[in-house]
């Protein structure tokens, strides 16, 4: 590997931790930007994130923390984002350092919410970075099995393959795998769509539906994911793969995901308002269902979406949840 | 419907139970085979199953129970076998009345060990049943969550559409919907070598190995599993249809499946023989790791099946199961 090239992460939560874990096998030096400056000082005396993976020590010789993103962006040429798609144009508007021949991965699940767009295609079109320089990690990843280094595969993709090698020779290890793929609108999309496949899986849980149709729910997912994302992007891809089915199971089987949680919680009776102030957060599948359900409508041949349109009635048309899934019910098979 | 074909059913455990009962919401006499003349009495008296199934309150008036196989077909049209695949030839073989002209359905998930075929060729093959009055139902389905009257939905499966359709009238209801598909072949084998999966699942857990990986395990097996049908009998089927997909994840993300417990126990160390002693039953996983290995190894050509392969080594080859999944993990992607 060139280990000229210097790698820097944005963020500080779960994954983004688990993320400079993965780097920190490989590499001699780290920048790592977080908001947080009482977590960097606690990570250079404690040696753990004190909000995440808490169980993680680090080598904090590797690491160069700053709450300054400029610093983290100027001393890297390979940047790696993850923060929530909610915060991500906040981020960069405090940014001066130019991304100009940055190389880029989206390790974001989510859209854009301010241009509705996924992250690569938001980095592409509002701040010219090319395609070939913007990649997409994704998983099946909880980042609190990175934590126990429990064995776990991850998907590099890139329409630039060296780059995507690149970035997965820097995470592999005894307990990360890595596959490399050329379908970054593909891989990104089904990152964003199982999230709201697993707010559906949880609002029916919710409601006291049990495995027998969630093993159902999971099938029309796959099937749904399919026609949407080859609406999107039509190319030769296997929706079976890990990066695509692999990552809606781990999410939609999850009673950790905070997607699924969500949903759950609006099953049981919760308003959308209350589940999200009781979660003090916003599950990245809120926006996606909004984005994905407006991308869809603005097709002019729409694509069958049951479950995205049965998540958007709930969520964004404050209808019934136990109405809508009992009609959603008569559309799977 | 045509109500005056007769129903049976053959088996007295938590599938045969099940099946009875959503017989009973549309029909006013089923005939019903145990071996168990205790149960038959208790079923009687009690109005419930002692053994399976034990909430479930039947209308005793429409049951007509015998513990003679022969009195049972000789009073039905249509017969639905639902006993383990293992103790199929040993019933079979006290059978003196006719098959003739009966209209016979699997709801069976497994080889016939004797003969080492799905329970559909089996009765083809030895029994002189013709195709089109071989039928299969299939879930995904706990057979506990129809006694809880949870939504499900069932696949059932005859080259005769019209007798598939006969059955899913006759097995519908206010929580059980039905799905009629042409596939017997493919879905009696997805029925099989999802238990296949699902004890590869329970060793992987055994083992130490976290939802990351048994994510990307299930997105392997479905894909070893198109191969794997595609190959017995080709045809066009979406192997991300409930039958398929939703089928092998019912089980292999459920705890409570027998196959998946198996694995698990020798994940954690059992021999095969204690884990079946332990459990006080043979996993019916057990006898289809042992098919479905022979039949590819019969093949001219081979179907690429690293994890039927790991699963046959572990419970065959006495091979050391934390070896063998190690090596697995290398074929995983």
């Amino acid at each position: 590997m060139d280990t000229k090239l210097r790698f820097g992460v944005i963020g500080g939560g779960s994954w983004g931790t688990a993320i400079v874990k993965m780097l920190v096998e490989n590499l001699d030096q780290v920048s790592w930007y977080m908001r947080n400056e009482s977590a960097i000082d606690h990570i250079r005396s404690e040696k753990h994130n004190p909000n995440y993976l808490s169980s993680v020590e680090f080598d904090v010789s590797k690491l160069r923390l700053s709450n300054n993103m400029n610093t983290v962006v100027d001393q890297s040429d390979v940047l790696v984002f993850a923060i929530p798609s909610a915060f991500l144009e906040p981020e960069l508007k405090k940014l001066f350092a130019s991304l100009k021949d940055k190389i880029i991965f989206s390790a974001i699940k989510g859209i854009v919410p301010e241009s509705g767009l996924i992250v690569g295609e938001h980095f592409h079109d509002n701040y010219n970075i090319p395609f070939e320089n913007i990649g997409v990690i994704t998983g099946p990843c909880h980042a609190e099995e990175v934590a126990l280094e429990r064995l776990s595969y991850l998907t590099i993709a890139c329409a630039d393959g060296k780059k995507a090698e690149l970035l997965a020779d820097a995470l592999q290890s005894h307990y990360i795998r890595t596959k490399i793929s050329d379908d970054i609108i593909g891989t990104e999309y089904a990152a964003m769509l199982k999230n709201i496949y697993a707010i559906a899986a949880g609002i029916a849980h919710g409601l006291g539906y049990g495995d027998n149709f969630q093993s159902v729910l999971m099938s029309n997912a796959i099937r749904e994911m399919k026609r949407f994302i080859d609406k999107v992007y039509k190319m030769k891809r296997n929706i079976n793969n890990s990066a695509y089915l692999g990552d809606l199971l781990v999410t939609g089987y999850s009673t950790f995901s905070r997607n699924r949680m969500f949903g759950n919680m609006i099953g049981k009776g919760y308003t959308v308002k209350s589940a999200m102030m009781e979660m003090n957060m916003v599950a990245e599948g809120y926006y996606a269902t909004k984005s994905a359900h407006l991308i869809n409508q603005n097709r002019i041949k729409k694509t069958k979406t049951p479950i995205i349109n049965a998540v958007y009635a709930v969520l964004y048309d404050n209808k019934n949840p136990k109405k809508v899934f009992r009609k959603l019910t008569d559309k799977m098979n």
